[in-house]
């Protein structure tokens, strides 16, 4: 008598990948309910299991789903938005604006949809995430039936679902109750980065991980800047910051650690935490080469992960496992290191144990769940098949397949591909209404790329500054005796500065976009030594407003952020056509004439070296008001000895230009 | 009135990968005979042309087709034959003992017919081969319709389709006679690589190229391995090398060009010399990062490759051209270098350039070879599409299309895949082939794999030896004593001799399989400095084939190989299950003793340290001889004085062993 069971498998090259790596050629596989319930040979399997479904796999590979470690699965949605840049432009500049506008529970569930169509296409069976709104991710996702760990992002910065970490960590805590006990979908908890969260919110989450039970996702170590910041902050590298605050208590997925030391290797072993290693993206953003082979020796689970589709720019796991493979061997300078079979083990059951589900998945055995496609090797781009040596079966899926030679997926027992067919989702819809969001935000973006100002807004933390101001400025040929005689009675000092200032001025193709300043101003002390630095970026309008007689202006400066990137950033992010660097010293005076406050500079042109210049500033709020500053400022040239000075109409930018 | 064309391309989003990267969307093409008339905006080009055949490409893109820069297309067949190893393990271990058994014309033109079939299916027009029997290659890729530089491989040592280099140079010189003018194939001579060739025959090819005004191709500084080789050899790089034999005055295409610096790069400028990079292989095979973007700085043309797909293991170009990228940006660790624009280019125009047919192909531009591929970027794995900028149309190709997102190919103005259905060639037919011949070289190696000894014969190069030996050893412990008892009149010293030894004795499961013994021997001079390094792999038996009497042993070594690869290279090789390495410092005399010769060793055990023994050996040819001689040595044993010393009956590695 033999047992029924719902689907048997024959005819297959078998890949277990199993603790013992067995394959069985021809090998089959009965599936029951949910569950694989026997794997083997194939004249074993079917003398002792009957089904009513019977799927003939013609000789192609059955194996485990691939387990993608790690991903932001909406950001399908962003893929190709804007490539080629430097981490910090791509994501201030590009991912975050349009994240803030865009994000919403409507556009996840879509961009969700996309990629578990993408995903199972490519043979995923499991995908780790981790985003915003995770609560509708997980619902589309158990929808279109793949089997996911979903971690809700936590941070301390306003997220597009929570105004607040302490919004975040409710929100996750509802999350987690809510799905707790789902077959495809296990709930985790997400602090982003340690650099993007506190002390607070990384021992608040790891308690919250700990009293479900549930995985804690986190970006460690992906790039160098991130542990060079770490080091000097904290006087320790990431994994022991983390470690201090408890973090590595809860059953830790730790996404990237590109850049960990032996040490780091070890703690995170002690604990058990799961790596997701992500080629294409470290690659990609040039974050360097992670240390895989080390990692392994470790005895550290390693899974591959596509990180999120906006920086990869898809979901293939196949690229991904042959990346695995390729950049461990060239970054080690050793092409025996991550052989083909580890690649897979990597992509599959240990993927499955990173992720802290290897009981679940991962692998072809008896009691596990049926996660499992099928993988056409016969393709021209495959053949021939060699088969003399157990070795030959996993090269060619890790050196040669395409993952559109996947041609069938089941999950947790249920078929979710048929012959290339998507059978739980309904791709032509999904890529319509991709394409109008597409359009919408290819809209936002072009209005805001239209100006520098808007461009400068989208950075956020700007703000608008209608400064009119009455300015003269002279050549100064004794800088000495000025500095004396700014002690005359008549000038009442309120306060007195010295600035080292270097301005990058940005030119850009259109005059009448302005010209952005960047300014990094050195506050002295007495001593002459730096005491502050504060950067700040200022959006000038191209020319003056007005003049008043021959020698005060008026000019309007338009706009003011605080420059918390560096100048390479804005560098990269506006795209000036010219940049000229200016360097100067400046004595800068808060003084009271005549009642009336004024701004005195004293600067020494330093870089390029054009000699000391004085600088008389007010600020003016009509034309009257203007005109009467004006006349002080004639006077207290007098006063300070520059009356018949040389004036200088320009800009010292202007002049260079000039 | 419309001009009339062949065919006309229409609804399509035109890359042209022209001087100014010109996109039309929709964008338009006429294609008449083998070349294209006109490209540009779909409104200007149907008003002025009409044609029999209207494409309409339905939203894709039109873009040029690839040039694989790099390749072996033979290779096919041996794809997947053996992967993760090192480079000479897997090129002398693997590749070469089963091309010399395998290659024929028939061998290459079925290997070529099948790269021809991917290729084609992966939107690749034009490829750059070498291999041997190229005559057979092009005329393979002449019928699949394809466009390609065929070089005729010469090297050193004899090939398959030449004993000689004179041979292959004869060769060489009537393919490219009767190739040269074909519409589709470029005829080249390609001397394999400095370390593979001769001065003379580097200078032979240059002037062969030269004469003939065909392109040379060579493999360069690809390992630094090679580089250093060639430093200490030559005292200069390989470039400097290879300019100095004059090959640079031809046409050059240097593959690879991992290992070279910025004085070779504007030497190789200079000369106009295309350069073919090989992301995958270089990765794979852990040969280096290649300094891509010093190289495009230089002003090289570089172009992108696949090398053979015995090591990468496909001919996807989009796979090399995404990773052409991503190294890049990772390498020079800067993720704003090789952009995908600059990517795709190196993979048409700049490799068409590269490879000295810039005026042929490699663009869609009026006057050049109708080589163009349709492209669908609607999939699910790249939707949706921005269109915000030009770089969006790249990003998606390079980034997140795949080889199999390509429809339709063209080459020549001639149709080679309709709809993904190949017009040329019999994919099953070729596959049915490949599979016959796959199975002959699994049969192949599986037999040589059986035994220790045949995986020996099969690098080439070793010897039968049956050397019945008589041998006695004991134990010593004086052995300066022993030293001047050798000085007695009875012994008539031959030779004498001073060496280090370092063994290195590879055990397997089965021992019957014998054990092989890599040695050492270093000979020293008076001084105890090393005069010269020779080493020698040994099979030896597993046990003694008698003995005589108590003492006298009788032994045979079976076979012996000059070592000319590394120990590492051989424990690679030969996969041992153990290895022991003893470390000795050896007195050797050749000696007469009553008119019969007889070697003398003085053997002082250093590692491990095991003390002092003598062993006194003879060759001998009958038992009768072996009784005469065994008689000797008991008598030479009394004269030096250890007549009554400890007689060791085991091999040193059986005591270590025991």
């Amino acid at each position: 008598m033999t047992q029924n069971v719902d689907t048997l498998f024959t005819n297959a090259i078998v890949l277990t990948m199993d603790g013992k790596l067995n394959q069985f050629d021809p090998g089959a596989i009965a599936v029951k309910g949910d569950s694989i319930i026997a794997v083997g040979p194939e004249a074993e399997i079917v003398k002792e299991y009957s089904a009513n479904e019977i799927m003939d796999c013609g000789g192609k590979v059955l194996m485990p789903g691939l387990v993608n470690a790690h991903t932001h699965v909406p950001m399908t949605l962003l893929r190709g938005l804007e490539d080629d840049l430097r981490l910090d432009v791509w994501l201030m500049g590009y991912m975050l604006p349009v994240e803030r506008e865009f994000v919403t529970p409507e556009f996840v569930r879509l961009g969700t949809l996309l990629a578990c169509a993408e995903q199972i296409r490519s043979g995923v069976t499991t995908f780790n995430d981790m985003y915003f709104f995770e609560d509708d991710i997980a619902q589309a996702t158990a929808d279109a039936g793949m089997r996911a760990v979903c971690g809700q992002s936590v941070m301390k910065y306003p997220a597009p679902d929570a105004a607040s970490f302490e919004v975040s960590i409710a929100y996750a805590r509802e999350f987690i109750k809510k799905w707790k006990g789902h077959p495809l979908i296990v709930p985790a908890v997400a602090p982003h980065a340690p650099y993007s969260t506190t002390p607070e919110i990384l021992r608040t989450c790891a308690n919250l991980a700990k009293e479900f039970d549930v995985p804690l996702h986190i970006h460690i170590s992906e790039t160098a800047f991130e542990v060079e910041t770490m080091r000097n902050e904290q006087g320790m590298p990431v994994v022991p910051y983390v470690k201090k605050q408890g973090l590595l208590e809860a059953k830790v997925i730790a996404a990237h650690c590109v850049h960990i030391d032996y040490g780091e290797m070890k703690t995170l072993k002690h604990v058990n935490a799961g790596i997701a290693h992500n080629p294409s993206s470290n690659l990609k953003l040039a974050s360097g080469f992670a240390p895989v082979q080390k990692m392994l020796e470790t005895g550290l689970n390693v899974g591959i992960g596509t990180d999120g589709p906006a920086s990869n720019n898809d979901l293939d796991m196949f690229e991904e496992v042959r990346l695995a493979s390729f950049v461990a061997k060239a970054s080690s300078n050793d092409p025996t290191v991550v052989p083909a079979a580890t690649a897979l083990l990597m992509a599959t059951r240990m993927g499955a144990q990173a992720l802290h589900i290897g009981h679940l998945t991962g692998s072809l055995e008896a009691g596990k769940r049926a996660d499992l496609i099928v993988v056409d090797t016969s393709p021209v781009h495959n053949s021939p098949r060699f088969r003399r040596n157990p070795n030959n079966a996993y090269a060619q899926l890790v050196f040669a397949s395409k993952s559109t030679d996947v041609t069938d997926v089941m999950v947790n027992g249920k078929w979710l591909m048929r012959a290339h067919e998507l059978l739980t989702l309904n791709e032509a819809d999904l890529l319509d209404q991709a394409r109008e969001i597409a359009q919408k935000i290819d809209i936002f973006l072009t209005a805001r790329e239209q100006s520098v100002l808007s461009k400068l807004i989208a950075l956020g933390g700007s703000m608008e500054q209608e400064s009119f101001e009455v300015q003269v400025k002279v050549k100064v040929t004794e800088p000495d005796l000025l500095v004396q005689n700014m002690k005359r009675p008549e000038i009442e000092i309120n306060a007195s500065k010295h600035y080292l200032q270097y301005d990058e001025y940005y030119m850009f193709e259109d005059p009448s976009q302005g010209r952005l300043r960047f300014r990094e101003d050195n506050l002295l002390n007495e001593k002459g030594d730096v005491e502050n630095v504060r950067s700040r970026l200022t959006l000038l309008g191209q020319k003056r407003e007005g003049e008043i007689g021959h020698d005060v202006l008026l000019s309007r400066s338009r706009f003011l952020a605080p420059a918390i990137h560096t100048s390479r950033f804005y560098r990269e992010y506006f795209k000036p056509t010219q940049v000229i660097s200016i360097e100067k010293d400046r004595l800068r005076w808060h003084i009271k004439y005549k009642e009336t406050e004024l701004f005195v500079n004293l600067d020494h042109m330093k870089q390029p070296d054009m000699g000391y210049f004085l600088e008389i500033k007010s600020r003016t709020w009509s034309r009257k008001d203007a005109d009467l500053k004006a006349e002080l400022v004639n006077e207290l040239l007098n006063l300070l000895g520059v009356g018949n000075a040389e004036t200088v109409t320009k800009d010292y930018i202007e002049t260079l230009l000039s």
